[in-house]
């Protein structure tokens, strides 16, 4: 069942959202039949104007959508107010940690490293727009309302984001079984970091591979290699606690 | 819906596989209104004999059985052959490291913490027979198969256990928002250990609390104190594997 807390549908309602900007707009989902419909054509320039991915799809794919008026078109919105990179990137002051989410399917993986981040006192989650769980009512749910205590950035481009990310002083750290050093061999102090971590079938994308600092694993003891990405998340979150807390304990 | 590779069901079935000993019950659901029967009172018998827990409950919660012929009485069996306590005691040589699950209620962590043990080379998994999520196909499913590749001891009582754990030269750590160390500040090298984690809501038990030889805490550094389960043993479990490795390697 689809909750209607999660979606705004029908054509005024959504240009009038898209007009606005008051609301967090994940994706547009147009029926496919309604293509020639000018009010559909204003949606589909109002969405690419302002970077919303949407997406023509079978009129099927609507049949979740039955029990609310329509008209073909239905907008999936956050229950977060996203933060923009560029707001973020000129208001930080000191060092930042911030995990970057490339292609984490799992709505409750990516509900729980938010969770943890915040836990550990990182200052921000950086999601793509597309082929990454966006932030809906079930991450909202599995971050036991994490969601509200952090910064959540969606960017369109993971390339775009990792390029500026550098250019303020991060370092990236890409979290991937092949990696050439054990996560703990990094030291994280002292700077300002990303750590990219991969979805659960694919890892880290190639191309965000390739830009990385660092690409760290986490050391496999048996012949099983299968950490739950929000889980191998953790283990390198916590890394990074350990290090500052031990470390401005030594030095007191 | 009931997947059927996850019950055995009526009374026969069910007086076989207690008799037998060849496959792993969880526990035993008998209907109320069966009570006076003679073969449900064989079953529990069986059961009470061989420390196997059976409950009895209103029959409107066997309508999620209907469409078995359950007569009843219905087993959760497990996915997993069960190992004894005393066997992995006595055949253990080395230093161990279990994790022990204290009302662990959601099968989604118990199967990600099951299988961050196995990727860290942990030794075996205690679940206690009741009070907390069993074995079953959904634990397998978020293990990613890890329950295939570790010991998996139920135990009818953690105090017990603990009590034996501590003869075989464990030490016993239980992870607390209330702990007195921060958990990287244990030395995990060098011992044979117990973590035990507790349940989401609940925490480890108090009597559990007062049996352990350190209770850790992981630091919050935001003020939200809500790490899940699964990724709190996490951080902890891999804190244990990179002391081991890298004294390792800081000692060659």
């Amino acid at each position: 069942m689809v909750d209607k807390e999660s979606i705004i549908y029908g054509k005024n309602s959504i240009t009038e959202a898209l007009v606005s900007g008051k609301r967090q707009i994940n994706k547009i989902l147009i029926s496919k039949n309604t293509n020639s419909d000018s009010k559909i054509q204003e949606i589909v320039n109002l969405a690419r104007s302002k970077g919303i991915v949407f997406q023509f799809v079978p009129k099927e794919k609507f049949s979740i959508y039955s029990e609310f008026p329509h008209q073909g078109v239905v907008a999936q919105i956050s229950p977060v107010k996203y933060t923009e990179l560029d707001n973020f990137l000129e208001k930080s002051t000191g060092y930042k940690s911030v995990v970057i989410l490339d292609g984490v399917e799992d709505p409750h993986n990516v509900g729980s490293i938010i969770r943890t981040a915040v836990c550990a006192g990182y200052d921000a989650i950086i999601i793509p727009s597309r082929r990454n769980a966006q932030v809906n009512a079930t991450v909202e749910k599995a971050s036991a309302g994490a969601i509200n205590h952090i910064a959540i950035i969606q960017v369109n481009s993971l390339s775009n984001t990792i390029e500026k990310l550098k250019k303020h002083n991060y370092w990236i750290i890409a979290a991937d079984a092949q990696g050439k050093d054990n996560y703990y061999d990094i030291d994280y102090c002292n700077m300002s970091f990303a750590l990219i971590m991969g979805g659960e079938e694919t890892g880290v994308s190639r191309n965000n591979l390739n830009k990385s600092d660092f690409i760290v694993k986490i050391p496999m003891l048996r012949n099983f290699n299968s950490l739950n990405v929000s889980n191998a998340a953790s283990a390198i979150i916590y890394e990074s606690v350990r290090q500052k807390l031990q470390t401005t304990k030594d030095s007191v």
